[in-house]
């Protein structure tokens, strides 16, 4: 399959999200304003893409400049720019500033030189967001069971990454190793990333899966057709307080009732240590969303709607979180995974 | 407004719901077969009024018919038809069995005086849905607040009977009186009759509501944006056990976990005293309503689904059930409100 993005001749290819599944278009991005502008339109999206993306988008400022003092101003309004895409996933910060740290710090280099690294940094976290997949998908895949019915939510899949996913690599990992089990997808309303993207990602790797309305959650549970949950974050605070997509808290609330394990995947790269759960600003995103769907108008003109494009999930309803360095479980205390390099994690399997 | 199915120079005409909310488009039944047909890709939906509809099947029946021989005949095929059409809502077997009653217990009546009593039957039927849906709205007006949100799901409003509502009777009846509040409606996938439909009546009658996708509804209630949770349903048991539109059970464990009373609306013909949980018949419908919305395709090619229409909720996650004969609380059965016409029930006001 083709890398959700990635850096050609120069230029930043990105798979259309909002073509697909009816159309594979891959987007030429030859400026960091073009990439902005993905990102805001969901051409792109999922947290460590739109990382990815943001990194990408200082490498192609960096690419223009021709001296120190072009740089310093290009790659600052290229960062402010990327910064002002959108609010709630951390990566896209978490990206920016690892690579500002790189132009803050060589200073000194020349012009050339600075360019250079500053590629590099790019493609270094393009290439670490793959091996980061891997390891979260082998930290995970231990906790699905043969005979599984694994519900997901939205996509945090190969199409929220550079490649394999965080919830749909732990997902492609059991399925690689044997595992006999099958997938929910829910559709993931307003923007069908369950019902768009999974749906396709499931389906072109041959893993057995049905796609469900998000209402239907709780009736699969009942069901007892649904053994676990597994969905990406956005963000993590260091209490294990998770946002996500719009209808994951719900989940998690039915899989608690239920007796149902909720689970998170999601690299170090989505952690903020220093941000409280009070403080996270939840993206609202237009109306047209809700009152459309993929451009058919739904409801009647001037109907008034919410539409907030994450919600925040309590650490106690997550019954662990998978990262590249394991899996932790509740109390959370995120910091040890940074102040150790997970190697005080336990890895739990169920 | 128009009524939703209304008896009109010997034909019955009904509100195209498929149509809506783009288009207010009438449809004239001549025969039960078109009714029939009506019913089942859902131009006609909502418990009660599906059982107007069958019991004004019959009466088209009867119409066409000029001898007892042929009344027998014509009857028991439309009844049989009808009952054929959807498997879950009790008000269409309860209006067919009523309905059934007049030509099993007039035999010695002429053809034209038995055409004539199953025709004012039907009628009797059509008109008693709407002095239950006032008595009903009256009932449960106090159990809403100024400064309430209200959330409802799917439509339990006029376009669910002949006119006025149960859930959304409730709530126009507290509009009525003065109640300040806002609705909160939840678009209903797969066939989005809170978008479509509840937006339309809402708005129709300038109650203030936002829409929301159904996947919002956990986080309206954590946001303490939402006080109530009021619905409708299709088939209530003994014990009331409730059966509603997909997501409902979902909303009902939702309003259990952050403390939000969660009642239902609906006539004592839904109620089934002889029908166990375990015995109820959940329709599941044609894979292409999750598939695609409103004929646009959502999903890849060959995607497998589940779509059942309607889900069960517990007796225990529900705070009251408001019936024309007042509010009753769990723990539930329902038989006293058969035994005593609902005097033995007390008007509880929260």
């Amino acid at each position: 399959m083709i890398k959700t993005i990635e850096w050609k001749d120069d230029c930043v290819q990105i798979i259309d999200q909002n073509a697909l599944p009816n159309e594979l278009k891959i987007i030429r991005c030859e400026d960091y304003e073009r990439l902005a502008k993905a990102i805001e339109c969901m051409e792109i999206r999922g947290a460590p893409a739109i990382g990815v993306a943001a990194a990408m988008g200082i490498a192609l400022a960096a690419k223009k400049c021709s001296s120190k003092d072009e740089l310093q101003v290009s790659l600052e309004a290229a960062h402010n720019r990327l910064r002002s895409t959108r609010p709630t996933a951390r990566n896209l910060f978490w990206a920016l500033e690892r690579m500002r740290r790189i132009w803050k710090d060589l200073l000194d280099e020349t012009a050339e030189n600075l360019k250079e690294k500053i590629i590099n940094e790019a493609l270094a976290i393009a290439e670490e967001d793959v091996s980061v997949c891997k390891a979260i998908g082998e930290n995970g895949a231990d906790l699905i069971s043969d005979g599984d019915g694994i519900l997901t939510h939205c996509n945090a899949g190969a199409l929220a990454c550079v490649e394999y996913g965080t919830a749909l690599g732990v997902i492609r990992t059991a399925f690689k190793d044997g595992r006999k089990f099958i997938v929910y997808a829910s559709e993931t309303r307003p923007l069908l990333q369950g019902a768009r993207l999974t749906a396709f990602e499931l389906k072109h790797d041959g893993i057995p899966f049905r796609l469900i309305t998000d209402n239907m959650a709780a009736y699969v549970m009942k069901k007892g057709l649904v053994k676990k949950v597994i969905v990406g974050a956005d963000l993590i605070t260091r209490q294990g307080y998770v946002v996500n997509k719009i209808g994951t808290y719900g989940l998690a609330v039915l899989a608690k009732h239920h007796d149902i394990p909720f689970y998170v995947a999601a690299p170090l790269s989505t952690i903020d240590l220093d941000r409280s759960p009070e403080s996270v600003v939840i993206e609202e995103r237009a109306p047209s969303e809700v009152t459309h769907v993929r451009g058919v108008r739904i409801a009647p003109d001037g109907t008034e709607v919410l539409n907030p494009a994450f919600d925040l999930t309590p650490g106690h309803l997550v019954s662990a979180i998978i990262t590249e360095f394991g899996v932790t479980r509740p109390p959370y205390d995120l910091s040890v995974l940074f102040r150790n390099g997970g190697d005080r994690i336990n890895r739990i399997v169920d």
